[in-house]
């Protein structure tokens, strides 16, 4: 065929040539310098830098579960395919420095389709130091993306561990802090699902979709934290609430989160006023980082951040111990008295 | 709920939990001294062995265009999502170490199933001193399972370079070889889809539906090739002459297969007869391995398989000069004439 238009019309090793070769211009030797086998073999191979480890984290996204294509461009798509996974190595304090990507899609998906995509997935690499190195491109009865992505900590001290961003390393009485702000993301995913908007001007409206489609995983301000001494942190993908829950379960310890701290997106509260709050409790895909840690530790870390251009890092509440039959996360207003909200979502409809 | 039985039932952090539990039982400290912290943060971390390169491969399988629920189980279906991988590492001479799952389900399928899936993974990976680390188990309306494998070299000798198996080590003048038997895998897929045996017995249809189900990926065979001197392989899972074509391409060499010298698996000859030649060439999911290397090196390299009870290391063909207009793939007969027969697969149905 002389003018390939779609993925059918490839076939599956041209396709990967022609990805290869689009993946290629964006891997600069001086991003990799330990990079030693790319696309094109049975698997990509690199050496590790001494004395850091390693990390692995894996997220899927489904059309119609994650992501809609009516609500979406593909350039879009491949971004945040990859960025929920940069931002879990981030979550652990980790640099992204590696990444794979698995695709199934239709035969008949014009090439522009998978172009886009993939130049959306090599832009935000690119930002982040990260290279796609392979993946799998296979024919699929519904659009399924799954993404892995390797990384490594800093190298250790001598004598010492690698310093991680964990769960489990909160304890009571630490504070309990996020970058950013929160609820953009799941402000904009509301409008676009075609929810007439409260309030708010235009440019409002499209910061909050551009939240959603192309969240900036925090990979850097993951390092600040970790060199001022903060040791325990996750992501937020599913919702504070929701993550809050599994900070504190993995830490054993109780979430006592203040509504009237919790830094609101501007955009967010003028199109939704007070359902604002709820949105930054709950909506979920925020890809900022939660973290805990004693006060003046976390006022380091803000005031690092702050020094490099990063995210602000606003406290929300503390940690406490767990008492029997209270549940793990409370919600207070200013005057400490409890308020209910909904919870995060469920990927199956569940209970969680 | 007092009983969960479905994924809904338990929900996506119980079903978490659940899997966690299963494979931390699979998960002997004895097997991971390397393993710093594995299911329950952001991602999985561990220190690699100073001195090697770590690769990383990724594949999916999906229902229907990979496998059917009708011709497979669930616990085969965990056992060959995760063998395909294995072989992969395999295939650049690297041990597996860990291994990412993604899975894509129907939230109404049972528990029961979810299970069995992930019990044929740890069993495999088990055997091949891998471990499951992490994943992401979403709802899907396909599905869609992506595992990615982690993977270290031998650490290098000072000096010099880990040694690795790469496609593109071949040179005019090599032989060709593949460990184990062709076939067997197609022929049982055959079968499996409903095609009336034109011979051989029950035992021998069952030996080839177990090729098909639980192929056995080629770790141990892959470190002895290594350590023999071969520099030329990979695995063999499109079928021996399309996976011959990208060797050759990726050596810049022509490839002579002689089709005499194949391999053919014993039942597969007794139930297909003459057919087996056709199923040997281009029926693919061998997950063996095919390699290239001069005479005395394959030489030693069968010697050192047969002493540890390894697979059979058999001489196909040589690589030759890559001639203009020649095919890039030749298979002859005795005699040297060349015969026809028809190519791999497609993917996508395209034009390969």
């Amino acid at each position: 065929m002389s003018h390939p238009a779609s993925v059918a019309d490839l076939g599956e090793f041209g396709l990967i040539r022609r990805l290869a070769g689009a993946v290629a211009v964006r891997t600069a030797p001086a991003l990799a310098p330990g990079l030693k086998l790319g696309i094109g073999d049975d698997a990509a191979v690199w050496a590790p830098t001494p004395g850091a480890w390693s990390v692995i984290t894996t997220d899927a996204l489904v059309e119609d579960v994650h992501f809609r294509l009516g609500t979406t461009d593909w350039y879009d798509l491949g971004w945040k395919s990859l960025a929920v996974n940069l931002s879990d190595a981030a979550a652990m304090g980790a640099q992204p420095r590696y990444a794979v990507v698995s695709v199934g899609l239709a035969g008949d998906l014009p090439l522009e389709a998978v172009d886009a995509f993939y130049r959306g997935m090599a832009d935000l690499a690119a930002r982040h130091d990260t290279l796609l190195v392979g993946g799998d491109t296979v024919r699929a009865p519904c659009l399924a993306i799954t993404v892995t992505v390797v990384g490594e900590t800093r190298p250790a001290a001598p004598g010492e561990a690698p310093p991680l961003l964990r769960r489990a390393a909160g304890r009571p009485g630490d504070a309990v802090a996020v970058t950013g702000d929160l609820g953009a993301s799941a402000g904009g995913l509301r409008l676009l699902e075609g929810a007439r908007p409260p309030g708010g001007t235009a440019a409002d409206h499209a910061a909050l979709v551009a939240a959603h489609r192309r969240p900036s995983p925090r990979v850097a301000a993951a390092g600040v934290l970790l060199d001022a001494g903060v040791r325990c942190g996750m992501d937020l993908s599913d919702g504070l609430l929701s993550d809050a829950e599994r900070l504190g379960e993995a830490s054993a310890v109780g979430v006592v989160l203040e509504a009237a701290r919790l830094p609101l997106a501007p955009a967010l509260v003028a199109t939704y006023g007070d359902a604002a709050l709820a949105l930054a409790l709950a909506g979920g895909e925020d890809y900022e980082l939660l973290c805990a840690g004693p006060a003046d530790v976390l006022a380091r870390a803000r005031a690092a951040l702050a020094a490099r251009g990063g995210p602000p890092l606003t406290v929300v509440g503390r940690l406490v111990p767990l008492e029997p039959d209270a549940p793990r996360v409370r919600v207070v207003d200013a005057a400490g008295a409890p308020l209910v909200v909904e919870g995060g979502w469920s990927h199956f409809g569940g209970a969680e």
